[in-house]
């Protein structure tokens, strides 16, 4: 059943918006542009940038990053049961930690979020290491073509190493943290991914611009 | 660290963007408009229909409800096994059922979703029936003042048992569906919601422009 509207004649259905419908109004094309790098090879840094020349150009865009996610949506355990009031039992059921396992839903989770915003029509940036090519390829898989672009933030481990703006990287080497992606623990490069960007050389600017050029080119900024 | 940008004059800052300055440059403030109310009390169709109001107004909304969460991000045990090929302990663990913990667990996540549209600047409107006062006023405490609305989609009991547009009611009248609000589950009405809408007189059309009157009237809609 439609309704008209006789005040602007445009007619309103009950069924569910789609994906087209909220493109060709808000003149963007929704998709997840999923960064994949070392820690310290400026994901965070890029995407920010990344967000706020789309937001300038008044299109809809959010970064999904540690931040928002892990005080959120993918909660520790700890949290769960101190900030939500669960019982331990659920507590540990549905908290992420850091296990392989917990690694894999966490990912899955925010390849889940990034495709709602995508579907609504924002561009969703995700700044997460994501080591595992088989994670990050799950979350490909769960997209139809054209909905995920990989961006590999390419940075060699010494230079991300001799960056280490957080100290992480000195922590991991001297033992204080476990499994830390470059030192103890494997970081997978995609094997063909839409965009490569070399921060060895290119400013977070430069990145950015890289990344904006090739969502223009492809048509993601209208409708 | 701000970079300058020669082209255009604008600055480029490498922190976090804000809520504020996304609100600003999309000219809207995002927020979560939560639907509660009886299965058959129209919260989909009017969430449907105020989501075209608010994109035919440039205004990026979204609405999250079943079909988008229960099959992506809430994925139950089944599924999670079968189509992410989790481990039968990982998709026990992480999958959501129907017991009283995982409908918690269940709307705690689309009320973590939802607050990442509004810190996106989005206008997310979810439409679940949300039986529980303790659930929904947990995801009231997780946002700011203003940035959570509470519209109760109020029906009587007859008239949505009368409207059954699944048969749900008459199923769950005949023992074929376990804990069905309003019939084996309590449905707790809103003690104190920001709109109240009555469904048993206003039609699904005149119910959006009443939320989109609030919206419009409280500065949602502007920066």
């Amino acid at each position: 059943m439609t309704l008209s509207n006789k005040d602007t004649n445009i007619t309103w259905h009950e069924g569910a918006v789609t994906r087209e419908e909220r493109q060709a109004l808000l003149k963007q094309k929704g998709v997840t542009v999923w960064m994949t790098g070392l820690s310290a090879s400026g994901k965070s840094t890029i995407a920010s940038i990344l967000e706020q020349m789309l937001l300038h150009q008044g299109k809809a865009a959010y970064r999904l990053d540690g931040d928002n996610i892990r005080f959120g949506l993918n909660k520790d355990p700890k949290s769960l049961k101190e900030k939500s009031g669960y019982s331990d039992e659920a507590a540990k059921r549905f908290g992420i930690g850091f296990s392989a396992e917990d690694r894999g839903e966490n990912i899955r989770r925010i390849g889940e979020v990034a495709k709602l915003f995508s579907d609504a029509g924002v561009i969703a940036v995700t700044s997460f290491i994501s080591p595992y090519i088989k994670d990050r390829d799950a979350v490909r898989a769960n997209n139809k073509p054209g909905e995920f672009i990989e961006v590999y933030i390419n940075v060699s481990l010494a230079t991300a190493e001799k960056r280490d703006p957080k100290g992480l990287y000195k922590k991991a080497r001297a033992g204080e943290i476990k499994g830390f992606t470059g030192i103890d623990d494997p970081y997978e490069a995609p094997v063909n991914p839409e965009i490569v960007v070399d921060t060895e050389n290119a400013s977070p600017e430069e990145a950015a611009k890289q990344i904006l050029a090739y969502l223009t080119d492809k048509g993601y900024l209208a409708a």
